[in-house]
């Protein structure tokens, strides 16, 4: 019997994560996310599959494929949070869990970072917790899809 | 003589149309909404096509292609309308009439929903007319074509 | 047996329609309306009855009337769209369908006329499509009643 | 020696109490109100008498009126709470005691009736007491004029 | 031949003008507002009439009197000035000069009458000239009449 | 079988009353407000408890020790009204009737003190009777144990 | 015996009255309205002086110079009416009347002209009556100073 | 040799965790998150000690008492969150890691629930994970603790 | 004969001055800025009582015994002063001169900082003259009550 | 040798102190400011000399001037202190210690008087002390210099 | 040895640069500029690269490229300007000189247009230059590039 | 045959250019922008000079001189771009080309400096270039005066 699959989307220049801005975003690639994530849900009984995409179209399509081969989702949407209603409209026609991070603090940044559309989605959100905040949401996407 | 083309553009998450939400938004898929059109379209004498892309600038580029091909451009710019200055923009490059469509009623939803930067372009805006918003676009367009 | 009635509402200065700024509002006049209106409602199987009030208690009045007198409601407030609590409180003790009709593109103008009262409750809005856009509501409220 | 007058003045939509929505605001009708509050009207030693307009210049006239004809105002604005200066002025040139009204608790509801010119000049404001409001009010009207 | 006619129109609660509040408004009623600004047309060599409304749709409907009746519009809106669109797009169906005259400096008021939709129409603006400003209202009139 | 029990709950500066601004507040003091509410009580067959306390943490610990003891709450928040989200979080977990009263009427002063937090929770709030205010909540009260 | 002096008081920009922007300001110049405002003076019994200052310094000191000089001050604060508390402070140190003066109507025009701190002190302001604005201000300040 | 020690800070209304509202907050109790917290840091080779209190100030007083006793702070301010300046004060004169917990997502909620002075200086932030947002903090401390 | 008491009231986390952020509120401890104001006080034949507490009930009921025992308050409400509407309602009983003090410049902080409700009653404001500032406050107190 | 030197830099309107609106400003006249410093300066071992200008470019050019000549500012910039970004600059280029005072408590007056730009950059602010705020400014001044 | 490389970034709709809007954007292409641009930096001894995208994530990877390939960038980021973080985070990658430019003048355009993203990062701003703007950046660029 | 004549006006603290924060504004002196321009301007093919003034009066007198003396006006306000309505309404008197320059990017600093009226005139800005922005600007003129 196959696990349950959890998807985990990233938005725009998180393909640099690790090699922009460490001080801000740790020096993990997303590469070692995903290998970090999957080893975790290997033991939470789970699966994972990380993708990305720089453009907002792409992330909303990433959702539409989820509707049909995902669990739940883990979504870090970037500068796109703050910007995207599109994204929250996608997120609006999934019926599963939805988790969202973001690797920094961003109530601490400029202002224009404080409000994500997202949230108004979202199940869950941890900021601040850097690229652990992936491992985090994988456990309360567990616990919900348990209950 | 070929007659008056009306290119009917739809943004991002109508693919899904009829299969999310439907307490909102119907069971008519875009499918449905095109031939409906197409059957209109031939009754009032002219040709229509339609279009959707979850992409800003996918919605953008194929309005420019409606600036060679299309008379007048009926647009559901979907999410997009609230976000993008873009898709005004391509809009403004276009000389034909221009008609919004939103299926449901923008104006009781939540207020970032309330402002649409296509309006500011566009002849006319119907909402909250359903699917059946795009026949009466139509109609509306075969007029403004006629005079 | 009766057909379903429908009362076309409308608010200040539209009695002068035709003959003020043709510019913005076109030629036709209120009475032209009302025939074009009846007209269809005869095609569409309805009936419709069409009034005026300059006077904002005197639309609150003509609602409470169609509660008892009328299955759909088409209204064009004019500018008490933008100032009216109590013809929306009014509109809410209405249970049909509640057509919005605005003859210019409201959004297009002084950001004072971009916010509407009445739509927070009517079902649909239709504005920019001249005076042809009594006759799509008419259609939209036919559909409405024919669920 | 005749009593003292007290007159309740209510604006649009009051005429329906307790025809509409009675889940906001009970089934009480105006004549019920009339009549409970003439009963403790007379108990308290005042006389009461009870009007209502859909106009808002109706209830700048019924306040004018007062003016020479009453001690005090009861004053169940309606909608126009929200939107009307016109009475406030109105009130401004009355003397007397003046209380204001509302059956349900405003401030619970959409936050453009979280505001009221009335109370710019209300002595008292009581909301959300029901239809016992009036008679609340009444109590407290009494209470003034023998200070 | 006879004498361009300027109409004054005056809103609600100025019936009581040299009654209420002397203080804001001063010792003259409307009446004497009337006699004088005739003596005044008479020297100027123009006709004056006067009217007064506690109605928001009274006023609009008085403007559209004046539209056929009047070369020029006097108009004192009283409390309507800072809440009705009604009245600014009646005067916008106006094609003559039209002057706006408050008793009071409005300015030095509450922060909501510092606002006047019907000052976007206006040619000029008298504020806190006392009854006065209703002639030297009528001698800008005039003048403009004479170019 | 006992009466029902209503907590009648003061925020800060509430044990100053009748000592302090009594031409805001009036010359009766907490000691009357809770004798007079008594009186009134044994009268409908209710009985009340009068508590102060100037710590918004001791107005949240009150509310709770109402959750087991008290059939409804009479509430003077006083300034905390306008700041205390952790009191409205308090009545959240209360499930009876909740009354708010305000000794003066603080719509019309400072506009910090226009919006209450506890407004959101109360279901009636009664403004600007002095401190009749209390016994009038009394009386609401009562009618809604009744219901 | 000396009659009562008025000092007409310009600011920036004024200098060039009659040379710039006709369509908005008219081709009188400065030097005119001195003339016809002293041909005015003197047939209503008073003395006018005129100055201008593109300097919001200037227009200070011109104001503490009439403190001693004027009996009152016609002012037209040009720009500065719109960002100087320092002006609106030095009237507030002149006891005598105070008539605001705005050729063009301010309320017509870009919204950071909609506020001028000096109508927070002036007694009355006349806006859109162009040069002749001046004179108005002239016969009011006369009727003020003979009361 | 001691473990780092992490205190739990809970603010008003948390001692009724579990038995408030528990669609919103769930059916553990504060103790049950002390004990679950406790067996997760023996774990992970912490320890935990849990404080709660309605009192803003005395919130203020257990971030004293941490300076000197705990290595990291988990704090979950409640509605203080919203409010209080004076506990972000107090945190940012504690040196180590603090983690901001709210068990419902803050981000749904009313507007006034969206901002947190204390995610100002919080470095990381936890929201709608429910009780287990404790354990993830717990965990993210630890981490930031082992750098 | 009695010499002038002078409370000295602070607020949170006050009692950590001189221990916490030295770079923002300098080295000296609560007791030194006690022991120097006493001794200033004696020269200048005034006496002064110090007094902090980190609970806004605790300061509001500081400044309630004030009442009684002092004849001037010098109030550093700390964070409270951007939050409390109790405190300023507690200083608005107080008859005697009310100077506040804050050690930093406030309004180079945060912007949240830059408003103080107890300004809104304080005869004088000093900020930004660190714990100097206290003894500044205090020849202020000291002239006034010599008035 | 030289003892250090202040400039104490005055704005407009302030060559009127004590002869304007003395129940705000007090009796002192400025003349009677610079003796009260530099008799207090004498005593404190510092010299200072003081200006006055109604211009904004005037004290822009002191404090130029103050580049060169001055270890130390104290500046009322008066009603320039709200509007005025160009003195910010100015002051933005001086290294010493800069104090601003207000004679009175700008806090308490209209709206408009509560920012001041000049705030931004002052080490501290004095505000409603009268003309004693002037040597509260110098002490803290004397104080910086001896640091 | 290789000369510097600068990459010129250009937005949605610039494609029909020369064939939309003359009146605004003028009648030189994309192509002209790419060439004028290669021209000047020859003669000033670096090199460019011209790229358009009408799509946000296409931008975004655009500047991901430029990271490795180019010593700077000059931008026209159209109407993503306003509307893009995601764009804004891709330049915070970009180590080297960014200069912004906007053919027609942004602040004289609808508000919406005032406000640019990618002005927080953006070393320099040239708008309202037409298509000159990029050859001024490029000179710009080039004397940042030789410090 | 003359040469065209460009004046560059520079506005408050600009004389200190090159002597205060040379990390924002560089070590050029304004006689060194007035070298560099002149000698571009010989190559250029025009003429420029070169004024500063601290004061707004001032800057509104130097374009009241360019009408007369001047082809083209380049103008860098400082902080009165941010302030003055009397610049933008003097530069609305000249008819030539405008060109705006900040040496600094406006854009990344304080909020209150993102605004500039002179933007709402000028033809083109240049902001963030250094003092080589009057050479770009220059270079921009000449070709608009060619055109």
């Amino acid at each position: 019997m196959s696990l349950p699959m959890i998807h985990i989307l990233n938005g725009p220049n998180l393909n640099l994560l690790g090699r922009r801005q460490p001080e801000i975003y740790g020096h993990e690639t997303l590469d070692d996310v995903g290998r970090d994530c999957a080893a975790l849900a290997r033991e939470l009984g789970v699966e994972t599959a990380l993708f990305q995409s720089n453009h907002e179209g792409g992330i909303v399509e990433m959702i539409h494929t989820a509707r049909d081969a995902a669990s739940a989702i883990i979504i870090n949407p970037g500068a796109y949070s703050h910007t995207s209603v599109a994204i929250l409209d996608a997120l609006n026609t999934f019926d599963g869990p939805v988790l969202e991070v973001h690797i920094s603090n961003i109530h601490k940044r400029e202002s224009f970072r404080h409000h994500s559309y997202v949230s108004l989605r979202a199940d869950g959100v941890i900021a601040g917790c850097g690229t652990l905040g992936y491992q985090l949401a994988l456990r309360r996407v567990v616990a919900l899809l348990a209950t």
